[in-house]
């Protein structure tokens, strides 16, 4: 099974396309014709460089509205067809693909169709070529695999075959399910496209909106499954049209095209044993676990180390400065952190309170320090607890993501680590290691916070809810991917929120056990205060917007926190009058949540406290939670927020 | 009739917005619920902050769902009403607009729904408030304005009416005729947005993509038209939805919202008075001249002086210093320009061939010089024809123009002048003044062009055919606006474009003669050379991109061009093997255009010929035209020079 992609899914000249299609070790491309058509040098040029850098040009498609024309639209249509298979010839692409026809001159007889198909394939034939028909879901008479298959049935050449594109099929909520009758020698080329599930016009939706494989919202698991139980075994491929991507630096997009492939033939390897072995929820027959088992038995699917239940955020680390190390720290304290314990050799401290782990580590020469130097005060760096961490840095390592080494001081715990998008370090901590989560080796412990008089009383706060992570707009598919494929969290819903200078989108992931919550958000505004922050990563575009701390009385905990002089966003009267107005809650609760700046929302299962820190250095800021069976991050409160940040917080 | 604009049209906290709503001269605001929810002070606060401002508060929308629904929902509702009421109150708003019910609870019942809004009318009235009801265009059961209006007249209480949003109804395609039926009085308010025709979900459409009036594609004039027919006289208002405007800086929003209802006021204004006058295609009833006479008489409608028809762009200013002033003159001399006169006191040299005059600025102080030093060279001004050039500036300033003076030494002729978005300063020229344009006055004569013995030959260029603006994202719907009202062109085709690096949408706009013409062209990417070419104008975020210079034989043109070592993009081969394919063309007309790197383009009307120089200083260039009965600009062939631009050029 050859993996292979569109040259049209990513940005740059030609050249540049296929050395970063290269680098991400893909073994084809599919040629998109005005990437030929503008290319600086001929087709045995382009030939040449392909080869010389390892990849076969396994498509081209450079005819549309083909089939079912008059005749001498027809006549044109096959010297238009005879020019173009000199080119292929020239590039030595074997395959084309024609799409169903959308031209007003088309006409919806399926016997003219199939004889012009025919010809078609005979004059690809006598150049040992091949044709493969694929239906558009804007196709004027032919918009289901199911269709074009019977045309291609009818026309009944040898050199004529079908064409999958999951988009095509997805998008009109067509069912996969009869691919896998189809012959699968009959499919001679397959197509996986994602998208967001977007109301609106089926093309501007394919033109624009396209992503990769475990980017957006359709069953890809399901239908590739379908495919490969017809005996399909020829390339999987990616055809993307996404504005976005054709802006992204492109070697970024080539990974994030790989690893959604390396990541969809994963799942869809665990379905097929399932279904061989029976373990799935429907009972097979055995005719289908028996094409499982071939399937299997045929195709080399990716088999990276299963992702593994992730049991909370361990840890963060913020890389500092000497002086921003003393700010964060007194911060911290006043939020109710004890100080657990000095590194044993490095300028990094270690902050405690109840389950939550915060370091600060300023020290020279450390890459949480050269982040400083590039970002100012950041999140460098969060631990995840498993069971396995190796066997969890090996799934991301399988799944494209680079490795961390840190240098490591004498009788200091190497954590197995990986680097997610943009630059943050993501640790591995054995879930075994007790509730320091095996850093204790690292750290002298501070005197026990007890005996210590200055130690600040604790606020309440339990565990890492959530953090958010600002997001360019170009990091948003790539961040989505990592968290589902590498982390194995599941996306909630897609929100679009109204700052006062712009949009911000804003998707929620979590693990099944909920331990692990992760908002990303991306402004697609120049101006917001997310998009300055952003900016300020430079080109990591990417880092901790902020940080939900949850506890269990929300109203003690910010009473505390107000105790201790924590400055929280001021929030308006009227929203709380609205409150009344919008919900039935007792006017006594909804005025002691005026008081101390607490927001609402509710679900149809529960409810959700909180309550905004003011930024720490216009970086990032501290969310305190109280959720009772909510599943959501107050998305509603955000625009609260953000209204209140723009007006400089006075009342 | 008060003008009043949505505070959801533009970006800002609620106090930013209000200051720029003020100093756009509007007399009154809708308030959007959020922005006063968010508002960091009461309802009282903000009515004195507006009522400092002059501004009203015409209009609060803080009711969704409302009719139709089960009893206790009701019971619900009027709650939420009365306390919306309390603070409608405080405001000093009078009017709350119900939009149609959207909620899958509520019951398609014409009678329950007619008692529930007779009932809230009556709760308003004894405040002294009025309800205006809407037909949302994804109302659950009530779409259509004629729908609303029976649902109104069946509640009958004279503190409901209806209140009219062109989105709604010219997003279904719904005709506005009938509005001009229906009594005036019963009509409490009326919005007024136009949108980009868009084939999408509409209510994605109307959340995102509205814009102002004249800048999008929606028949307002008409709309406006029937809407005054009624006898109505309320408010003109803008609620406007869209994500552009969200970041767009504020003030110049909040000009451009008051720009397109005076224009389209003056535009429904010359309507109503051909109405009257019989002077409309159609023959008008008398009944319906008699209620046009009415409202011309009732309404002051916005009347400033007439649009000039256009004779062509007389001159283009470059704004240089004296290195760019030579660089800049060799170029125009290989172009085979003449130089044909120097300014009287200034660094200033005139450049003639055929129509075309073009102006090198060097001089220290200027204006030109200024712009140079902010965003290097580039046009700084333009030139247009036109019978009464006092005329046309008294237009332009009425529409909110600024005018430009400069600073005029002895004997130098005075043009009056405007500021376009972004700082380009256009001139009124008299077409009386000759071929010279009403400069001679102002330029010494080089030696005749005959007797110098290096004067370049001419190169067969004619005329400027038109010039392309690159513009920052958020100047398009700025730029479309003022290009219609102010210069009265009319925009063709809106089209996308792909560069390696991203998107470009591109938009042409002419005159009915079309003798001027204006492409309007934005990178939706960061990363295009045109987005870098943006935004190196720093907050301008406008310029000229390129300018096309017509001739009546291009293969003639463009050989004596390239002796001259005019350097052209290379456009590839596989470009000329792609035409062959496309079009019945002659294959040795097309090996000669390949020759010259001549591009092709052909319409249903005629053909084009094209080719593009090299950029010059990496920031505009020049595109050497032939049009043979063709309306349009070549943009099927702008990827092939993006992406050879891109290439480096080498072939």
């Amino acid at each position: 099974m050859r993996r292979s992609i569109a040259t049209v899914s990513m940005s740059g000249t030609l050249r540049q396309k296929l050395e970063a299609i290269a680098a991400a070790r893909f073994d084809a491309i599919e040629l998109f014709e005005n990437d030929f058509i503008n290319f600086n040098g001929s087709a045995t040029e382009l030939r040449a460089m392909a080869a010389d850098l390892g990849l076969g040009i396994d498509l081209y498609q450079p005819l549309r509205d083909f089939e079912g024309m008059p005749d001498e639209l027809f006549r044109r249509n096959l010297e238009r067809a005879e020019r173009k298979f000199d080119v292929m010839q020239a590039l030595g692409a074997p395959l084309m693909l024609v799409c169903s026809n959308t031209s007003p001159q088309s006409q919806g007889d399926a016997e003219r169709s199939a004889a012009q198909l025919h010809e078609l394939a005979e004059r690809a034939a006598r150049r040992n070529l091949r044709i493969g028909f694929e239906a558009l879901a804007w196709g004027r008479w032919v918009k289901l695999y199911a269709q074009a298959w019977r045309l291609v049935e009818r026309a009944n050449h040898p050199h004529l075959g079908l064409i999958l594109d999951s988009f095509h099929t997805l998008s009109l909520g067509d069912d996969p399910a009869g691919i896998k009758d189809i012959p699968g020698e009959r499919i001679f080329f397959v197509q996986m496209a994602d998208a967001p599930l977007l109301a609106m016009d089926v093309l501007q939706w394919a033109r624009h909106h396209r992503n990769f494989p475990g980017q957006g919202q359709f069953d890809l698991e399901n239908f590739f499954e379908k495919t490969l139980l017809s005996g399909y075994d020829g390339n999987l491929s990616l055809e993307i049209f996404n504005d976005v991507f054709r802006e992204t630096p492109n070697r970024r997009t080539a990974v994030d095209a790989m690893r959604s492939l390396l990541y969809l033939e994963s799942q869809v390897r665990r379905r097929l044993e399932r279904l061989r072995d029976g373990t799935d929820q429907d009972a097979p027959s055995d005719a289908l676990r028996e094409m499982a088992d071939s399937t299997l038995r045929r195709i080399e699917l990716f088999d990276p180390p299963d992702a593994l239940p992730l049991g909370g955020i361990a840890f963060l680390e913020f890389g500092v400065d000497d002086e921003a190390a003393v700010a964060l720290g007194a911060l911290f304290e006043q939020l109710g952190f004890a100080r657990a314990g000095r590194h044993r050799s490095k300028a990094v401290t270690l902050y405690r309170q109840g389950g939550i782990k915060l370091i600060v580590n300023a020290q020279p020469g450390s890459d949480a320090r050269a982040r400083f130097d590039q970002q100012g005060p950041s999140v460098c760096a969060l631990g995840l607890v498993t069971s396995d961490p190796a066997r969890a840095a090996n799934r991301a390592s399988a799944l494209l993501s680079a490795r961390y080494d840190s240098p490591r001081g004498p009788n200091e715990l190497r954590l197995p680590a990986i680097v997610a998008p943009g630059g943050t370090v993501v640790h591995f901590v054995p879930g075994a290691a007790g509730d320091v989560g095996g850093l204790a080796a690292d750290f002298v412990p501070e005197a026990s916070e007890a005996s210590r008089t200055d130690a600040p009383a604790a606020c309440g706060l339990q565990a890492i809810d959530h953090i958010a992570m600002g997001l360019a707009n170009d990091q948003f598919d790539t961040w989505m991917l990592f968290c589902r494929a590498v982390l194995g969290l599941q996306p909630g819903e897609s929100l679009e929120l109204a700052d006062p200078f712009g949009l911000i989108r804003s998707c929620g992931l979590a693990n099944a056990g909920r331990s692990v919550r992760m908002v990303l958000n991306v402004s697609l505004s120049q101006r917001t205060r997310t998009a300055r922050q952003v900016s300020a990563t430079g080109r990591s575009g990417a880092s901790v917007h902020h940080i939900a701390l949850r506890c269990d009385d929300i109203f003690a905990a910010m009473t505390r926190l107000r105790a201790n002089d924590v400055r929280f966003v001021p929030i308006s009267g009227n929203y709380y009058d609205d409150l009344l107005a919008r919900l039935d809650l007792d006017e006594p609760l909804v005025r002691r949540m005026q008081a101390l700046d607490i927001l609402y929302d509710r679900s149809t299962t529960g409810e959700y406290f909180h309550a905004y820190t003011e930024a720490f250095a216009d970086r990032f800021f501290f969310e305190i939670v109280q959720r009772n069976d909510y599943d959501g991050y107050g998305a509603v409160n955000a625009p609260a927020r953000m209204a209140s940040q723009e007006q400089g917080g006075q009342r």
